[in-house]
């Protein structure tokens, strides 16, 4: 294991592609970790798949974890529709009760058992849904907490949560992509996609990409 | 939702089986959370089932979350032997990188989407088998991060993880079960039973259960 292994939490998103590549450009080896939660939006995972191997990950795990049986979001609930009104304030019904906790519990547990000390996540607090565990200050509280939770952390290992993306907006999101050489036709962002896999468009996570395409002067390649 | 449902992270052991057992006499009503690992031990599996019936538990989640995936573990690698020379100095190899990280999380989704914010936990700093996340420091940290974790916590709900067992000796804990009423043999410990379903009588389990029992001055129904 070298020193600059890191885990990427790879949803298939823009985000974690964005946030991995960058991993990629400081030297790390990428483990990718995807959770397979039941979403409603399944047809990311085939998209955490395309976004692995154009990152060149060492390994690429998709394990199952089915937080249905908590329910609690529109994401995890059929009862609950998606909203697609429009991007409003508050925490909007797409939340995932605990979601980056649970995903970076994971991650940390994978860390650890690999010697690895660095974890990367896509989140981002400006031009996102409103979730509070994409928030700095969360952030800081699970990095603080990871280190009394693991034998490495009991050794003295520090392990550190990084959130390359979370000061910037879509548009710098997009092109940074565009930067990188990262096709953001291997990502999926959309929460409530069509039975022919195409994005509803309407979806707050649908909106927010082409918002940033658009202020970025980009096209978005999976819409055209 | 009462403002009194909790979430008892419930293993199948002794330990969880007495937390749950003091969180209802404080008149919380319970719902229980196994997590099916892929431990060694999944015999504790069936013991999760039966003390959830005997605490009356609301709803018995039993989610399935394969962590040999990432291994690093005697209790999720097979190749990697229980110790079994006697319970020593430092973080044993049956310590599941970041598990109670993993499973408090889990807990915490829950009791968000149920609505409760009480958590308990049977975790103990005294004859313990030196896993850092049963430590007071690190059940602080989780707290103050599940603050910033959650919607629940954004609108000013605190989440309490309750560890009553955390001073207690494991002869204090054998106690309290017959205190409380509650049949021992109803629960396991082992981290290696033998195909016939026996405890191996050797492992740190074993090992700190019987201490635990002898110096109670009571006798082990699991083993008589």
């Amino acid at each position: 294991m070298t020193d600059k292994a890191a885990i990427l939490l790879l949803s298939g998103g823009l985000d974690s592609m964005v946030a991995g590549g960058l991993a990629c450009t400081w030297g790390f080896s990428l483990y990718a970790l995807t959770i397979d939660y039941n979403q409603r939006h399944r047809i990311e995972l085939q998209a955490a798949a395309r976004v692995a191997h154009r990152l060149g990950a060492r390994e690429h795990i998709v394990l199952p974890l089915d937080l249905t049986c908590f329910g609690g979001s529109a994401l995890t609930d059929a009862a609950i529709d998606v909203p697609k009104a429009g991007v409003g304030a508050g925490i909007p019904l797409t939340y995932v009760p605990a979601r980056n906790t649970i995903f970076l519990s994971l991650a940390l547990g994978w860390a650890e058992a690999l010697g690895a000390r660095d974890i990367f996540i896509g989140v981002n607090a400006l031009d996102y849904s409103g979730y509070p565990d994409c928030r700095p200050a969360f952030i800081s509280a699970f990095e603080a907490m990871a280190g009394k939770a693991t034998a490495a952390g009991d050794g003295g290992a520090h392990f550190r949560i990084h959130t390359p993306l979370i000061d910037m907006t879509k548009a710098q999101i997009a092109a940074e992509a565009a930067r990188l050489g990262l096709d953001a036709g291997l990502t999926w962002s959309c929460y409530d996609p069509a039975a022919d896999g195409t994005p509803c468009g309407v979806c707050d996570s649908c909106r927010l990409r082409a918002k940033g395409f658009a202020e970025a002067g980009l096209v978005d390649p999976l819409i055209t």
